[in-house]
């Protein structure tokens, strides 16, 4: 079972990590959900709860009476331990007994996917942990959760690459209906049909999935279609798609042009702006490999977009790809400072990513995105990729 | 519209709760839902954002250019503040503009629906504000949290009200589904079938909405309905069940005792447990009034079971109810450390709350809970009592 996978996998990971003991520390996970949770417990709690994975091998899960069931459950915790009233004897007990020098807790300033614990539950462990010696061994978590995300199982990369293959039957079924004088709500609604046909859910919110952008004056961004702008020949149609698979997300950005009468495929600047794309995918993938650093991937790709003599596109090249569309750790960006220390990390084997970028024309925005698996001497596409306009 | 209807309750509770400005700052709000986004923002965003309202009547939103186009769409922030690297700028000029002396974020130790921040957010909002005098007006905007999600207004309320409708829709479909033989996983599959049919969501998880109970050894709690668990004579079926109607929800508890071959109806002991459970409700909603404190409600069903001689239940007599099934804010329960200090505020007219308790006995576990709303002067029952227990 994945659950247990994941489980086994943290585990291994604090003694590389340098962390004597991982704590999750949760609740309400309906409103709250956490990158731990999700990712090692499998089931959701209301009152304060806490999950400890120890070097040593210990695994302790404290949660309320009511909760206890659900946890067992799911198998991953030797221990589980219920209480009514107060986490607090509990949890000092657990912690007196494994000792821990080092408790590594769910939070970043830079990596979302490590970041599940609230300011407010912060403080509240804070008060539990007051007049004993873990209050000064809490550090962060996130090179284990990194590492815990980011380095996908054989598993967990056969349900993205399922994710992705339905994705790519959707566009397939689109061709033929793409056509002038369909709304991008329209075209937004045929995808929506196909979600509910194939019995996949969208990888971000529906009403903004897929995003749909025809022509030069459709809105750009997380948008959503737009009612009023219809497609017309001389267009360029744009989608930027997900789907959800076993709990696992795709991402692609898929391209067609829709010709005007006697025009045999898309205007020169068109095609130009097409194929810098794709080059520059190319780039960015020509240089994706274990070791290489976010930010070294991203300019691969950015170089080739500005010495082509085009705006650099105002986003990282890729993002991580898993349960989460934008799955967290290690990101192929700029050195700005809205990504932080993300770009400055190592991409691993087992990492799969976005690569994505587009530039603007006449016709409206060209944009691309695959997705890729990093192995051992490089990286494997995913996608089939997209190295032609389709034609309309 | 209710989202404008709240971002205007939430611009008049600045003055009531002694801010100058309430600061939502966000990130990847599909992965981090916040309370401040979900009520008066109304769409997600990915980069690092800001969300400020003001005493003196300004609202700026300052996101990621790709986000600008949603935030806008929505029409609450009269200023839309786009940024492509970094939010450091235009957040700063923004707070130098109004010149806040407090500034409210979105934590709390105790209410779970006022803690939206994530811890490393929170630390990165340091890093931003850093040698400015902003840093030193930070404050918890708990209060006006509680205030914002716990004061249903009449579009509220109605939506909650149709949600409890649709419920009981559903458990008077189920009453001559009843039968022996049948399992707790199979009940459940038909509630799911209603949902489905009915087009409503499950107030919480699927896999756990409805809990289903049967018979003395079913498990209780936050369970999952079992396949090897089955009705037979003699046995109280429980659910516990509640829908999400237009983004509201409703949670309800219904009862059924399957008659033995002869049996008129339950044996002593159960009714007598289905009456105390029954007249703690009454005593709870007795009391349940403006002005009254979560733990004065709590002790008066508490005492009832209590006095009739059963162990006390463990949790709370009440939840808040609302856009989450439980809506934080104040808590209708015991003064247990767990509870924090939402046991200590007082309830307000407009507040809905679950009252909720069970007992157990030989034939399994009696639990009811019904959905109110706090009046000026009282309490409105917005389900429809159970007052008998239903004979199969």
């Amino acid at each position: 079972m994945l659950l247990h996978e994941k489980a086994d996998q943290a585990q291994s990971l604090l003694a590389e990590t340098g962390l004597d003991c991982w704590l999750t520390f949760a609740r309400e996970t309906e409103l709250h959900p956490d990158p731990g949770i999700e990712q090692v417990v499998g089931a959701g709690v209301v009152r304060n709860s806490a999950f400890l994975f120890t070097a040593g091998g210990a695994r302790v899960a404290i949660v309320a009476n009511f909760d206890t069931s659900a946890i067992r459950a799911r198998g991953v915790f030797r221990e589980v331990v219920g209480y009514d009233e107060d986490i607090r004897g509990p949890l000092l007990a657990a912690l007196q007994r494994l000792g821990p020098m080092t408790i590594g807790l769910n939070y970043s300033t830079d990596d979302v996917t490590a970041d599940g614990l609230t300011h407010g539950h912060w403080l509240l462990l804070q008060q539990l942990l007051s007049g004993t010696p873990y209050l000064d061994r809490l550090t962060s978590a996130a090179p284990l959760l990194a590492r815990l995300r980011g380095r996908k199982s054989p598993a967990e990369v056969d349900r993205i690459r399922r994710a992705v293959t339905v994705t790519e039957r959707i566009v397939g079924l689109l061709t033929p209906r793409i056509r002038p004088g369909l709304s991008e709500r329209e075209l937004a609604a045929l995808v929506h049909a196909h979600f509910a046909k194939l019995g996949v859910a969208p990888a971000w919110a529906l009403e903004g999935c897929p995003i749909v952008n025809s022509g030069p004056v459709s809105d750009l961004g997380h948008t959503y279609p737009s009612d009023a702008v219809r497609i017309e020949p001389g267009h360029l149609v744009h989608i930027d798609l997900g789907v959800r698979v076993d709990g696992y997300c795709s991402d692609l950005q898929r391209m067609w042009y829709v010709r005007r009468p006697g025009e045999p495929g898309p205007p020169a600047d068109v095609q130009r702006a097409f194929d810098t794309v794709v080059r520059a995918i190319d780039a960015g993938a020509g240089v994706l490999r274990p070791g290489v650093r976010g930010f070294e991937v991203d300019a691969a790709a950015r170089e080739v977009v500005v010495g082509a003599g085009y705006a650099e596109f105002k986003h990282g090249l890729g993002h991580g790809l898993g349960r989460a569309v934008h799955d967290g750790g290690t990101m192929l960006g700029p050195r700005w400072p809205c990504y932080g220390r993300n770009v400055e990390a190592a991409v691993e084997a087992g990492n799969v990513f976005t690569l994505e970028l587009g530039v603007p024309t006449g016709a409206g925005i060209v944009g691309l995105e695959e997705d890729v698996l990093v192995t051992a001497t490089g990286c494997e596409f995913l996608s089939s990729r997209q190295r032609e306009l389709m034609l309309v």
